[in-house]
């Protein structure tokens, strides 16, 4: 039996006086539910901490041979490490989606031809999905996130932030960056900041164009740690999204130049320092056995042109490519006295199984806003505890945009369709290899024509005998026919059973949709007042 | 100062009848020399486990994700793992040679257009070379060896066994493949085997062709127990080289099909469970604290069309590259009570050290054998004592047959001309992707014409950021182009330090010099008889 406690949230409004101009910005702030008293019941709390585009390979636990040791190294130690683990799509709208819906993204609406949502986009998270914040902060729980969302923003003006996270079940929402940073905002390449795709939020509002990146992994941990010292005392769920290993990378001057793998390996290493912190707060303040924390990235690494990306070992291909290198995804979970130690689990997983698995822990598999829902992932409880190890997927399919492009049927990959590593486009435009900010570029990058190589049949690799998925099988043996013909009878279940809706991708691009938090310079840094 | 023992040879000429024919054969064994008084005078025993063809990361405790864990791993774990050691070639005979000798494989005549010794090669390593045999048997160590050897077999008969081991100081040979088992006796390619390629000796003599691959491996394993149970009570030096890793990849009935990775897993398996024969053997007579165990393989994968071949994982390139893939190899050393348990050394190291910090080892740095040698590999051994870490190397090159192809300097790889990996040449060919047998096509692969693709300005990689050898850097700025400068000058001085030797390799192939044991139909099996 659950108790439904529904936090309830208090808005503030407030007036603020602008640094850079007069005008008077009306912002919000959610926050948390401080006075509600929710009965824990043996319900831990839950902290997802989400990289971008970070590679299966880019921690020393994962194999990387030069990166340094960080907290997420300490978590494999200290927990159970996942190796193999998969993003059902390796573009970041779609990766994101499907952990916070448990759904594939074809059925959430975030899929189509343009791949991932732009500032501009009119599109967003349909609202009548239901994200893992919602259904924890109907059963009890304080909800919060910060950091990338990527998830949508508007849809009729540059104010109206429909698609926000705090319409998705987020009590608080700090310091967000809706889209990402993005080129755009890349000091390497900008000495005056191009503003239109470097902007901050805090919950709905603009508050700082361009972004300040040397401080906004420390301010992303700060808040952190305040909504955990703040809610402490219940069961709450957080949502730590940090930004700084999708292109363009950053790291502040505390650790740029410091990593032996260069500007990669300091955003790593400056990540891991933001982890640590987290956890070592945790455990002073008492917590940390009642504490799930997951990490895990939202999908493969970009393999740009100029070798800033992330690291995939042994796999093939990388981001915009669904071969292990832009699915597989680094995942540990660590929950000390629950989780046992030192677990590595090879069992066939997905990142949408997260969602069931934190429902169950909260006790919530049986509330009526759960129940209600069809998702894909699978309570995977068991497994995070060391008492089984059984993948509960018969079958997991991949998707590039609106593309099914491949299946994975136990030891077996099967490829449908193709698609380039962006370093191999880039390679082929002979234009400047590191920078890819202009949009008719980002169309032949991320597909609008690019419909990939379709294979019939299918190309089949021995996930087991070969992960590196150099050699593809004769498909010309029974065995292999019947395996084709069974994969084949999944997907058209599969198929059947999306219910069709609209690319939310693909809605219009407007330029009146641009976020703006000083027409027209777009200039601003309200930032400091607000953290107060 | 040394006690220098020379261990006398006893040869034993036995005449056989044979089993298919009525020929007699005069063989030889050289028998250890077990009456020896010599005193261990804190001098370990020194065990070389030579693998063939194993990539870096064929091992779980090297990355492998599918690979089941065996006494490698085992070693890493109870050991020192090296995991920036390189072969200065990445061509079987060549490798050998530089981990025998401690030389550039251009001091000791192996290296040429042909690249490697076939079974009708009249030269093989020139006997001015001295091997570490040589100068461990001179200190008073008593030696010995079986497995593959790969550095010659006849100059000017199909009988006279010029090249053979037992003419470089090992005291005791027992079952070897002077050559591989190549693609000639592959058992899923013949049900008749090809004979001319696949002979196994017994020190001088040849006793099974085809060679039983089924029962080879315990064989190794058997002879190497026996070697250290009547060795225990003196200093051995003892070099185990595995051939099954090699194309054409095997392993015994109780092995094969169990590997979740095919036959290549199998043999791995099979290797492992010899290695970890000897180590409980080791620890059964109690001499494990007397005895320093190095396992290494000779160099990189051989990426093959039908992807029998290991895996480099982060690494690029393979077998016939000097991609890291390609020379890059897993190496451990396990020494019970000297050896420190569970380090892991980043250090810039070469297959080459191993002579010269076994010779320290073995006290023998200061015997006049030793001095009189000009070796480039340096003395590791505080290096495997866990005492510093501090490569000795200034600047490792590399070569590809008689090329120079790449030089490494601390982080930074130069590639001055960059060969084909066979995988991709076996693409173009569109021939049976699996076996290349033939004359014709192996000159194709191992590049008589082959000369690979020259740069200048070369190719840099900075390996600390780019381990994976993606993206090259822009050698326009004044940084990179000093460090060219410095390269060059030690490249010129590694130039004209080498004393310019004929090719052993590129000597006629003659086709009498091919072995076989019981014209003409160069089929026998002497072996049972022999190993009673």
């Amino acid at each position: 039996m659950e108790t439904i406690n529904i936090a309830l949230t208090v808005v503030v409004l407030t007036s603020l006086s602008v640094v850079s101009g007069v005008i008077l910005v009306w912002y919000f702030v959610i926050l948390p539910d401080v006075t509600s008293e929710v009965a824990r019941g043996g319900r831990p709390n839950i902290i997802i901490i989400l990289a971008a585009d970070v590679g299966y390979a880019d921690f020393q636990a994962y194999g990387h041979p030069t990166q340094e040791w960080t907290a997420v190294d300490r978590m494999v130690m200290e927990g159970i490490k996942f190796t193999n683990l998969h993003s059902p799509s390796s573009i970041c709208s779609p990766s994101r989606a499907a952990i916070l819906t448990g759904r594939y993204p074809i059925r959430t609406g975030v899929f189509g031809k343009g791949l991932a949502f732009a500032p501009s986009s009119s599109g967003g998270l349909r609202h009548d999905e239901t994200t893992i914040a919602e259904v924890l902060r109907h059963g009890g729980y304080i909800t919060g996130m910060n950091g990338k969302w990527h998830l949508g923003i508007n849809e009729k003006s540059a104010t109206d932030g429909v698609y926000l996270p705090h319409r998705y079940g987020f009590d608080y929402v700090g310091t967000t960056l809706p889209h990402s940073q993005m080129w755009a905002c890349d000091p390497k390449k900008y000495t005056i900041p191009q503003m239109k795709g470097c902007f901050l939020y805090h919950n709905d509002t603009i508050v700082e164009q361009p972004i300040n990146l040397n401080t906004l992994t420390g301010r992303l941990v700060n808040e952190t740690k305040a909504f955990i010292r703040e809610n402490k005392d219940q069961p709450f769920f957080f949502l730590l999204s940090f930004p700084q290993t999708h292109s363009a990378v950053f790291a502040s001057t505390a650790f740029l130049g410091k990593s032996k793998r260069g500007i990669y390996g300091d955003a790593i290493n400056e990540m891991g320092w933001g982890i640590g912190e987290v956890l070592e707060y945790l455990i002073e303040l008492g917590i940390e056995k009642d504490t799930l924390v997951v990490f895990l990235s939202d999908q493969g690494p970009l393999k740009d042109g100029c070798g800033n990306g992330g690291s995939t070992g042994f796999f093939r291909g990388g981001k915009t490519t669904t071969w292990e290198g832009g699915i597989r995804v680094p995942a540990v979970a660590w929950w000390p006295g629950t989780i046992p130690q030192k677990i590595v689990c090879d069992s066939l997983l997905s990142t949408m199984d997260l969602f069931p698995t934190i429902i169950k822990f909260a006790s919530l598999l049986n509330s009526t806003t759960f129940k209600q829902l069809s998702i894909d992932g699978k309570d995977i409880s068991g497994i995070l505890k060391g008492e089984n190890s059984k993948s509960p997927h018969e079958v997991l399919f991949y998707y590039y945009g609106d593309l099914l492009t491949a299946a994975r049927y136990d030891r077996y990959k099967i490829h449908y369709r193709t698609m380039s590593l962006m370093k191999d486009v880039m390679d082929g435009l002979k234009e400047d290899r590191c920078y890819y900010g202009s949009f008719s570029m980002l169309q032949q990058l991320f597909g609008f024509q690019n419909r990939g190589t379709e294979h019939d049949p299918p190309l089949i690799f021995d996930l087991d005998a070969d992960p590196e998925e150099l050699v593809s099988l004769d498909t010309t043996n029974q065995e292999l026919e019947n395996l084709l013909e069974t994969v084949e009878d999944l997907l058209q279940s599969h198929k059947l059973s999306i219910v069709s809706v609209k690319s939310e991708v693909d809605k219009p691009h407007m330029k009146q949709l641009y976020p703006c938090c000083n027409p027209p310079t777009c200039i601003c840094n309200y930032n400091d007042k607000i953290m107060k």
